[in-house]
């Protein structure tokens, strides 16, 4: 046995990485899944909060994808997986 | 009384522009709206049509601010107007 370093976002206390940069990436992807469920739900305030968040997460997981959408490529959402398992 | 050239998007018929450009620009945020509602119909199956329709209008008519958020800059939806009207 051993004391060993674990790393983990400040946002998901559950999720534990050994590598420091993985860490970096989780938190990353959820500051922006945040951002987009808080402004999808000032935009459709009909939306439930489980919706917003699972949008957001999706978004934010494919944020190369819809960033490049958003620029001047909407075909790159057809790259989106059919169906998102999570 | 006399012909005048008007500008419309396929996607759009009822609306009218006596400007190119202006039309352009009209079609592409709806080619962008339409991508991305049915991005977040697949990745979020209960939506409805509407709310999936409404947040891709919304998303499009900011693609900027989306952009940069999607870049690397979530803070950019802070931006985004409290509550939009359609």
């Amino acid at each position: 046995m051993a004391v060993e370093v674990v790393y983990r976002s400040s946002r998901d206390l559950e999720r534990l990485f050994m590598d420091k940069a993985e860490a970096d990436r989780h938190d990353k992807m959820l500051e922006l899944a945040e951002a987009l469920a808080s402004a999808l739900q000032n935009a459709a305030p009909t939306l439930s909060e489980k919706q917003a968040d699972d949008l957001g997460i999706f978004m934010a997981r494919h944020r190369e994808l819809f960033a490049r959408a958003f620029k001047n490529n909407p075909e790159a959402l057809a790259e989106l997986p059919a169906l998102e398992k999570n």
